[in-house]
C-alpha cells in the first residue's frame, strides 16, 4: 500500500486514542499521540515537557495572548503550535502513520496522502469510559466532558478558523459507540478505498 | 439480520441518494427517496405533489409563516413536515429500510434500530457530478450548490432546532470522493458493528 497518513480528531472519552493505537498497530505503522509528539515537541521548542502539555490542546489566556503580542516574540502557545506542527510534518514525512489530536488533520491539509477522522461518542459512552477505562474521578463527569470539549474546540477553531467536529472537516466522522474494532474497520474500509482512488 | 433503518442525509451533489439506492440494492430493502416520500405525503396530506415540493427541504418563509401563525390552521411546511414526518414512521414500522433525506435521522430518533448517516463531498466532485451525472446546467454552478446548502441547512434548523452536517448528529459521516462503492462498504460495516453490539 502506498503512504499514508491517517489523523485522528477525538472528543475526550469517546476512545478515538485507543482506536488510533489499535490501527497503527493492526497496520504496522508507527502511531503518535499526545505522550510522544510532547515529548518531541519539547526537544524541538526548548521548552520543557510541563510547558508543552500546559498550553497544548489549550486556547491561548486572551490577556496573555495580547500582552504577548505587544512584544516581539511569539506567545508561548503560538511557539509550541508552531514547533508542534514542525514534529507533525516531520514525522508524516517518514512515511505511513497514525496521529492523534494536535490538529492534524489542519497541520496535513495539503498532504494528498492524508486520511482525516473525527471520533465522537454519546455523553453516556463517554462518561462510562473516563470512569472504568481511564478511572477519571470527577464530581460531575459531565461538566468535565463539557470543559474539554469546549478546550478542544477553541483550540482547534483558534489555530485553524474551522469548526471543531464538523463533518466537512473529515474523511470521515465515526460513533464509536459502534464499538472500536467496527470503528477500526471503517476507518481501514477507508483508507483502501482512498488507495484505489489513488491508484 | 434483525430490523435496521438507515437514515441518509447529503449534499446537494454528494451522490448521497445514489449511495442509498445501491445500499437498498445491496440489503435487498426498500427504499425511500425524494420521488416516494413525496407522492406518499401528497396522499397523507391531501396536497397536491407539486405543493409538497415547493415547500419540502425548504425553511419556511419568515413573512408567510408570521402570516400563518396569525391563523388557527398549522402552516403549510409544517404540515407538510408533519404528513412527511408521518409517512417515514410508517415506513420505518414496516421493516429495514433505507431513508434519503428529509430530516430522517430527526424523524426517528428515539429508533434504536436506526444508523444515521450524512454524506457530504468537496465542491470540485459535487460540481462534476452535477453537471455530467445529473445534466445540471447552471452559470455558477458553485453557487447553486451553496443556495441549495444553505436551503437544506436552514431547513433542518427550523425543524430540528440541530445543526446540519455537524458530526455528533450522525453515527457515520462520510465524504463521498473515496468512492461510492466504499461509502457504501463503509455504511454496512457499520451496520454489521451495530447489529453486533444489539445482539
Amino acid at each position: 500500500m502506498d503512504r499514508y497518513i491517517i489523523t485522528i480528531a477525538r472528543e475526550y472519552g469517546s476512545g478515538g486514542s485507543h482506536v488510533g493505537s489499535q490501527l497503527a498497530q493492526e497496520l504496522g505503522v508507527p502511531f503518535y499521540d499526545k505522550e510522544s509528539i510532547v515529548s518531541l515537541t519539547a526537544i524541538k521548542s526548548g521548552f520543557t515537557e510541563d510547558a508543552v502539555k500546559n498550553v497544548e490542546e489549550k486556547k491561548p489566556s486572551s490577556f496573555l495572548y495580547n500582552l504577548y503580542m505587544t512584544t516581539t516574540e511569539l506567545p508561548i502557545p503560538d511557539q509550541v503550535f508552531l514547533a508542534q506542527s514542525q514534529v507533525i510534518r516531520e514525522a508524516a514525512a517518514q512515511g505511513s502513520c497514525v496521529i492523534v489530536g494536535r490538529c492534524g488533520d489542519y497541520v496535513l491539509r495539503n498532504d494528498k496522502d492524508m486520511l482525516s477522522v473525527f471520533i465522537h461518542a454519546s455523553v453516556e459512552d463517554r462518561v462510562s469510559r473516563i470512569q472504568n477505562d481511564y478511572g477519571v474521578k470527577a464530581d460531575d463527569p459531565v461538566v468535565l466532558l463539557k470543559r474539554i470539549d469546549r478546550q478542544r474546540g477553541s483550540y482547534y477553531r483558534h489555530f485553524t478558523q474551522r469548526n471543531w467536529g464538523h463533518a466537512k472537516n473529515y474523511h470521515l466522522c465515526v460513533d464509536s459507540g459502534l464499538g472500536i474494532d467496527t470503528t477500526v474497520k471503517i476507518i481501514r474500509e477507508a483508507l483502501e478505498g482512498r488507495n484505489r482512488i489513488n491508484e
